[in-house]
């Protein structure tokens, strides 16, 4: 296997918070990603209060883009006009401190003591330093951040400056920042560079009672409002002016400070995007909601709801406490990151950077929606509905690419519209279609609700299925077989057959067919209005049947190996242990074209068919299938360890499963991939979690039964872990000899262990 | 087979011309293109004089051009960043002629009597008209133009302008324009966009004795000066005025014009590129020369040198006129818009226009050059010179590339250096190494050079066998396979063991090898100096003739057909006869994917082949090919009619054979592509030679002899060609009953006519 750099911890060992107690300049870009705050809806970079020249400050709405003009050398049709980038929205956290006109600056004058720290158990960053002028004044300042889970449009700041050796003025200002742009890289593909100007046009500006900014953007015409309100707590004098700028307010306080007196400031801003509160009324109210509420409240608030979702979602690795710490990690980004409200997603990058343009990939169906799916199934049901409620954007795209039928899912999208440009590795990604079916009956499997099914599933089931019936076509054998797509792969690129994107576009045709059926029999009024709306006759779906059956699978008879695709065992091997450091990831140093013509592959793509489809596979066949193409795969993505490690757990490769789940479960907390600071992973985040519960608890469903097959990590004592199945919470608790599983809530059930029966009661 | 339009004959049938009695404006644009002169050094569309909003004024140097950033959404490493573009330089034709102050314009006032002509036996193109004013004053007009073959800097002119029924004043002015733009339409891939304002720079200006302009191109600083003087030849008084504006001068002269009284202007403007010939004083000596020698000299040395020509490249069909004028408007273009310096080459759309940037592609190689290499050797080989002034730009790409050796020609270039940027329609067709090296073996096999192979062939074959070697690789059945490029056909893109490429490919690596041993041989000095310089091993060469030997070509045993790849055979055929007429070109209406997922061709790729080499199929082969492969070529690229033209001969399908030949000899002519405003179509020019010579006269290459088998179809009575051979030339004149061979110049020499030995004496 891929020999991985050996566990950095970058962070010291503590298993509900990543904490700082140096301030180290290289490290401050990618921990602004890290430290980031967000609740699904608004997310803020861990930047520090006071900025940083190196790094990028950033406040992001899901959800909220600019539209840019796609260029092309060539530009052919079909090709997206307009692609959606996430923009930096104004900051509001900004402040500027300065003791005798000395402005505090972590690089300048003497940083005599820094900790910092964000806690999964409160949700709250906090950074405390003391810092000396240049002129011997010393004073220790903290700041307090949490952006609410209460309130979805607050973030609430609490700072505190203590001068600790003398008396004197302090300057506190308060900003409300609209100059801010988003960040430019011209030399790597992965990040947009459309934005040098700003995007916004300021409409309203406005510094006395409260600071409130209006701007739009100026092609998509988005709208949002801030306001911003502060007050000091304290009882310190002091005077204030208020600003305006040019796009920027701010205010300025001359503070009479005491040594030793405490001057605690208490701020909170609001974001809105909904038409009904862009007004400056509206926000004043929203604001003196806060302000009555005040941080206690909020602080306390994030507690409670942070303990629920700890509950909801446990899990614990005895014996590996960076492993719990990367794993908990993880999952508080992902709650972080993710839209719940049906029109919001959650990013690749999440809400913490703008790598990917803050695009949403198949990486919400084929990796975070599981872990919510068993931790807060209402969050995965909120994530399905945003693909109803983008179905027609689909259409459309179907139509564009000549598709006489169906929806065409988008490669990567904020508004339901495709927005790749580079369509090898990007509208050719077919599998999208199949994926978001596939999370559609993962669903319906683990929480029955065929109520969902019928309201909105059902219709992204018929349209896709329609799709692969239009895209698909029979060879001269009767095989069904999809032509010209690209894989999970992307070292491999225009391929016939698929073996992913085949047998994944079985299960969609087939589970749209089952459910028609279901729907046609239970609840034939349904059916009737569907059979309307859908234009659907009585046989088409016996059709989508059919080409399920026939499907066809590429296999190598002299190697006894599922192959790829039609042509991918026919290539060179790239010889990868030959290929040095410096030149992965690959598609940085090498052009497409050299990496589709070899054996070289940039991400389980076969071997992601077998962890998600075990049972579609024996246990020999994925031992021969890994042994081969484990050998291929650099990795250069980070959704493929958390998928290697799942299939080595299956065939007993103990340590290779061992090695990729730690490389997965710290992939951000250790910077593996090397771009943390553009933002989380956050596939491999909820792979981390795949990893324990389908990896080592080796969960699957299988008849729509719960089946496990646990294996414990010889460096772990034992690990616990809880999930929701259908109505029911099961607690799964693996040791060195046993497992054991118990029922906390709901109706008795029939689980499996090993194939063995288990009646939980 | 398709159906192609009948033939409009757009023009008189003329043989030596082409004309127009009737200014028709909707054919404005279209005849800009057909009515340009050149030389291969300039161009100038066959725009008027005094301009029209209807079309695009439009001069041009062979090989000057902008660079321009290429912008990509998503740029991976190896994409070209720069462009290149042909730009429009100054305008030196313009005039303006007022009667009254009303300034003729074709499109105002009345015209009583148009005539255009562009004649092939002069090079000259006239213009006349009657044109009478809104008052009633009524002149002919008559223009002159020639880009002289003598000096290739330099346009002549020659304006009469004759009162026919008025005394009066008549005001002339002479421009020469620099604030000229390039052409823009923003919805057709195939032409730039990128120079919506001006790429040049004005240096220095000056209107005295003459006009001077010199500009400088802002980005890749290519610097250009154009002089212009006139002089009015008749007694007619005149004033003169002369003015200088912002990129732009020109004169005004007042003529006391008498009825019935010509004014004669004579008019000359000289561009320079080299950088001796920048300075004014340069510009202005070069002007007095053309004065000294005057109008009509030009003209009587255009007649000549074009005398030479006709008689060089005799080609006639007796019983078929608009044929006839046909091919030969066709040579006279190729003619027009080849570089014959080493340095430039010729424009997929010659000097004509702006499509394509103006761009060298493979069409040089593999179509013009052929006609060239048999009519006018000399020609062919300063078109070779060119790929070995590039060689280094080539090897560059190599390695930019990622591969180990060897050298990559560009898809397409002006000065060497790739500028596709959309790679799986450009780098990715590798064949143009392969098609460059079949070039230099034809050149050798006709003109026995071999002092050209060694000094300069050789290295393009040594680099571009490497080349292949280090694409290639061996599959488990040690055949020698190349994977992941494009072939000819460009709606099947990055696929494995391309029929076309592999074949072609073998040729380049057994006839490099071939020379090297004969240099080897032959010539020990230069095989050493050939080892040093290209570090050549004594075995090196063995490979590639193994490569050679063992290259594998894919065939289906079921049709018992050449398969046009490993994978086309198994994709579903795409309806043709079902898709509507306005559908075509299929790549201005179908994404790229929707394309490549079927069976469905652009143009000849398999049955290229068998054009080029015809002795490695059996003539059942061929047609078992043609009967497959005819079937789903759109033909929306103009290089591959006359192709199919000539394989049809081979096969005896001589109805198709002739349709074909007939829609590629009036591609232009009768703007079958429907582009040819952007530009003639210089391939399928080159093709319609190829179509008589190799189509109806079977003429090929085999064992290093000339075979023919000549047919005739129904409608011609008898045609008669030269061609030039081993420093002989043949005439060849073929009837109804029987062929023709006359050596009219040279030793004898054995050729053959259907396989049957004839001895030319």
């Amino acid at each position: 296997m891929k020999k991985f750099d050996n566990i950095k911890n970058r962070f010291p060992v503590n298993p509900w918070d990543i904490s700082e107690k140096k301030y180290n300049p290289s490290d401050y870009f990618t921990n602004e990603t890290l430290f980031a705050c967000a609740n699904g809806f608004i997310g803020v970079r861990g930047s520090f209060e006071e900025g940083n020249y190196l790094g990028h400050s950033g406040t992001y709405i899901n959800a909220f883009y600019e539209s840019n003009k796609i260029e092309y050398g060539e530009k052919y049709v079909g090709y997206p006009s307009e692609g959606q980038s996430m923009v930096n929205v104004a900051n509001s956290i900004k402040i500027e401190i300065s003791i005798d006109d000395e402005i505090l600056d972590i690089n300048k004058g003497e940083l005599i003591d820094y900790n910092r720290k964000l806690d999964f158990r409160n949700g709250i960053l906090k950074r405390k330093i003391i810092w000396k002028t240049q002129s011997g004044k010393k004073a220790e300042i903290s700041f307090n951040r949490l952006v609410s889970f209460e309130n979805k449009h607050l973030i609430a700041q609490k700072i505190e400056i203590t001068p600790l050796n003398f008396d004197g003025e302090i300057t506190y200002k308060s900003f409300l920042d609209g100059t801010i742009k988003n960040y430019i890289d011209e030399d790597d593909p992965r990040i947009d560079n459309k934005f040098k100007k700003s995007v916004f046009k300021t409409r309203e500006l406005y510094n006395d009672e409260f600071m409130f900014l209006n701007q739009i953007t100026k092609k998509s015409g988005k709208e949002y409002s801030v306001g911003l309100k502060e007050s000091i707590i304290s009882k310190s004098k002091y005077k204030v002016k208020k600003y305006k700028d040019t796009d920027k307010l701010y205010n300025e306080y001359r503070i009479k400070a005491k040594k030793e007196k405490t001057i605690t400031i208490e701020k909170f801003s609001v974001y809105y995007t909904e038409m009904n509160y862009l007004k400056k009324q509206k926000i004043e109210v929203e604001l003196e909601k806060a302000f009555e509420k005040g941080w206690d409240y909020y602080e306390k608030f994030q507690k409670e709801y942070l303990e629920k979702f700890w509950n909801d979602s446990y899990i614990k690795i005895d014996g590996d406490d960076a492993l719990t710490q990367g794993i908990r990690f993880n999952m508080f980004h992902l709650l972080q990151s993710t839209g719940k409200d049906g029109y919001t997603n959650i990013g690749a990058k999440g809400l913490t950077g703008e790598g990917y343009e803050g695009h949403y990939f198949w990486d919400t169906e084929t990796y975070v929606l599981s872990f919510f799916l068993y931790t807060q199934p209402e969050t995965a049901k909120k994530l399905l509905e945003f693909r109803y409620n983008t179905l027609d954007a689909a259409r459309d795209r179907a139509k564009e690419m000549s598709h006489t039928k169906g929806a065409l899912y988008p490669w990567r999208t904020i508004n339901g519209y495709e927005c790749s440009s580079y369509y090898p590795a990007g509208t050719a990604q077919y599998h999208i279609n199949a994926d978001i079916a596939f999370a559609l009956k993962q669903y319906y499997q683990v929480t029955d609700d065929f109520d969902f099914i019928k309201s909105m599933g059902i219709e992204i089931l018929v349209e896709t299925a329609r799709l692969w019936e239009d895209a698909g076509s029979y060879n001269s054998e009767g095989q069904f077989c999809i032509n010209c797509v690209t894989g999970p792969d992307e070292y491999t690129a225009l391929i016939n057959n698929n073996y992913y994107t085949n047998l994944m576009a079985a299960e969609n045709l087939s589970f749209a067919s089952e459910m028609v059926e279901k729907i046609k029999t239970e609840s034939p009024e349904i059916y009737q209005e569907l059979k309307n709306k859908l234009k659907l006759s009585e046989e088409e779906h016996f059709g989508w049947e059919k080409h399920a059956e026939k499907m066809f699978y590429p296999y190598d008879e002299k190697l006894k190996i599922n192959a790829q695709d039609d042509s991918f065992l026919s290539k060179p091997i790239w010889e990868l242990d030959k290929t040095p450091k410096e030149k992965f990831p690959l598609l940085l140093n090498y052009h497409p074209l050299v990496l589709y013509r070899y054996q070289v592959i940039k991400q389980a793509d076969l071997i992601l068919a077998e962890a998600l489809l075990p049972h579609k596979f024996s246990d020999e066949q994925v031992k021969r299938d890994y042994d081969y193409y484990e050998k291929l795969t650099t990795h250069d993505s980070s959704l493929s360890t958390c998928i290697y490690s799942i299939v080595a757990n299956r065939i007993g490769y103990e340590k290779e499963a061992y090695e990729y789940f730690i490389n997965t479960s710290r992939t951000d907390l250790d910077n593996y991939q090397g771009n943390t600071k553009d933002g989380i992973h956050s596939a491999s985040m909820a792979g981390t979690w795949l990893g324990v519960v389908m990896g080592f608890g080796g969960m699957k469903i299988y008849n729509n039964e719960l089946h496990f097959d646990p294996k414990i990590p010889e460096k772990w004592n034992e690990y616990t872990f809880k999930i929701k199945f259908k109505n029911r919470i099961i607690k799964v608790k693996v040791d060195k000899t046993k497992a054991d599983y118990s029922l906390e809530k709901g109706e008795p059930l029939t689980i499996y262990n090993k194939g063995n029966k288990i009646e939980l009661s």
